[in-house]
């Protein structure tokens, strides 16, 4: 199989993942769950973990980052946590229903939210409107660092600066780009990142990051047995352990270790990768007639949109799936970015890559795309 | 290392759990993300998940099995989503701080609990005062299948008749008791099931499963993509993706496929040998005139909590951990339970077994701890 949907999920991992996870098996107790061996191995894979996030993401110290199911649990925390009721917060065009689905449920508590104006490929633009909006109502500011739809990179590291310079705290899905752009927490000015295990990462599925900045703790969202203060009914208001109920996923935790490191030495190499199949793809791309990319050629990383005139994405997708190349059609789980670029709601055609994703694949993918645009 | 800790989570897991994890690896994609192969292997592998838990647990349809990051998760989806504000909830004298947690954080809005009296080992006198409680005001009840701390088996089939007779919705944890007890939802009335993946379903950490009575749904906890209705910023309606957002753990729910598959076909067998093992545990530990076991012949299963006079149960399993014998020894995340059999704040030193658990290491265990013991 081609495998070119990395946004959605990498499908090629470093072997080291799955040798790690085969430590976990038969060696792995609970976390944080008793003082013998079995728990302690858990535990210190966990502690590893948080520590090359520190390192990878320069995060204060391992409490402050935290364990997480998936990107989706990470915002819900940050987002409930940050946006207080009667509360105004501001997003970017490009965020995914991870974001837009709390805020719509916060709406319930009074909660309200503004899309601000952010062109496709225009971070000055952007900036600017946030800037326009970012007046005294604002309590809250979520912006991605790069679309899954259009993998436009948004100006995180300005827009934190202008929102503690205005005091208002802000949540970055580092989704798409952990693992490919370099992030560094005190350049964030006090964000909060957000980011999946799974993705750029290459850690496996059930596994994600949250990681506040120093000095800041979050309310819990879900409330449980942690290891730690068991007399209190009350959650501990320690980090990690106040955001971190039941048992933890530490077979999952010390595959995105190994997928971490793997990431976090090869991550200058992988973008230039990424970055070389990417021009390859577009120049291939603009051989055909019928196809309209959505590509900028500094603002974007590794993710191309594509629609094909009135032809139907999903069914051009269709056909790519039979020929064994998975890519993604329609809306992507982000009608916003669909809303903000006009390509909603037919969608487009979305191309992602990986490590592992390979010239050769490319040159299939554009020669069966051909094929199959002039059958339709 | 002896490893008797399997109520925090079974560390040997059935070898075709970690094969099945090795297909994952490669070859999933993002479970219902984009139509491709390896987005339709991952969906797969949840489908028939679904399936066994239906054909295990009596589920009545797939799409009310509930994939949750653990039984921390489902229990907080649950207990959220059916305590109402203003309400008034019942619990057991054995509940999990995954109950308890919750519990408190809801006394905000107006929730709180109660506390049923509930002996030790006497299920018909606690059925006797729940039944004297369950007046007008109460909105919802919750009750623990079998402690974690004593193994005590609670009335839970009974109970729920009384719940669906008085039209009270029930929550049941069956941490400890999914793959060991037979579960059977039509005889549970209307009560919801939680259950973690990684205890006695042999499964990987970071599974869970939330299972909801015919025609029940409920509020999402976490909102966010789920690959459907991707138009709209409310989460779907439909169950399971109503409380499944973002990428699910496909990896982890083949692994727990096949750990379920593995508890399904020798529920019965490894009831009777962890019955076994349970009787010459008592037998020898009757040898030790320090020892006092917490035990019943019947209402019981593999999980056993001990005192030791005066002495102190952290130390004997710290010295145990040195012995590479893995117990565990406190409160258990339960503080509740101690206070309902009189062993709170001190706690108990609790072994918990597995289906790989071995008479050999049950002597090992007891010779151990008579040495521990007379040195302390």
């Amino acid at each position: 199989m081609i495998y070119l949907d990395s946004a959605a999920t990498t499908l090629q991992k470093p072997p080291e993942v799955l040798r790690a996870m085969r430590t976990a098996f038969s060696s792995f107790g609970g976390a944080g769950r008793g003082s013998h061996q079995a728990s302690m191995n858990a535990a210190n894979a966990i502690y590893d973990l948080r520590e090359t996030a520190c390192e990878m993401f320069g995060a204060s110290s391992p409490e402050q980052v935290i364990l997480t199911h998936n990107a989706t649990h990470a915002l819900n925390i940050a987002i409930k946590g940050l946006a207080k009721p009667g509360g105004h917060v501001l997003v970017s065009g490009f965020e995914h229903n991870a974001v837009m689905r709390p805020l719509k449920a916060l709406e319930s508590q009074n909660i309200r939210y503004t899309v601000v104006k952010t062109p496709l490929f225009d971070p000055e633009e952007s900036l600017k409107n946030f800037w326009k909006m970012l007046s005294g109502d604002v309590s809250l500011v979520i912006c991605t660092h790069a679309s899954n739809v259009f993998g436009t990179v948004m100006p995180v590291a300005e827009l934190s600066k202008m929102c503690r310079d205005r005091g208002v705290p802000m949540i970055i899905d580092a989704s798409q780009t952990a693992g490919i752009l370099p992030i560094n927490m005190p350049e964030l000015h006090g964000a909060v990142l957000c980011m999946p295990g799974h993705k750029a990462l290459y850690g496996p599925q059930g596994t994600g990051l949250l990681i506040l900045p120093k000095g800041m703790s979050l309310p819990p969202l879900i409330e449980g047995g942690t290891g730690s203060n068991s007399l209190q009914f009350d959650m501990p208001e320690e980090l990690p352990d106040a955001l971190e109920a039941g048992t933890l996923n530490a077979w999952g935790a010390i595959g995105l270790l190994e997928g971490m490191r793997f990431a976090r030495a090869r991550q200058k190499e992988i973008g230039l990768h990424e970055r070389a199949l990417m021009t390859e793809l577009l120049g291939l791309l603009a051989g055909i007639r019928t196809v309209k990319c959505y590509s900028h050629p500094k603002h974007q990383i590794g993710v191309l949109s594509m629609t094909f005139g009135g032809i139907d994405v999903e069914q051009a997708a269709s056909g790519l799936a039979d020929a064994e190349i998975a890519v993604r059609a329609g809306l992507q789980c982000a009608a916003l970015a669909h809303m903000t670029a006009g390509t909603y709601p037919a969608g487009t055609l979305r191309v992602s890559l990986s490590a592992f994703s390979t010239t050769g694949e490319i040159r299939t993918f554009v020669r069966r795309l051909k094929e199959i645009l002039s059958k339709m």
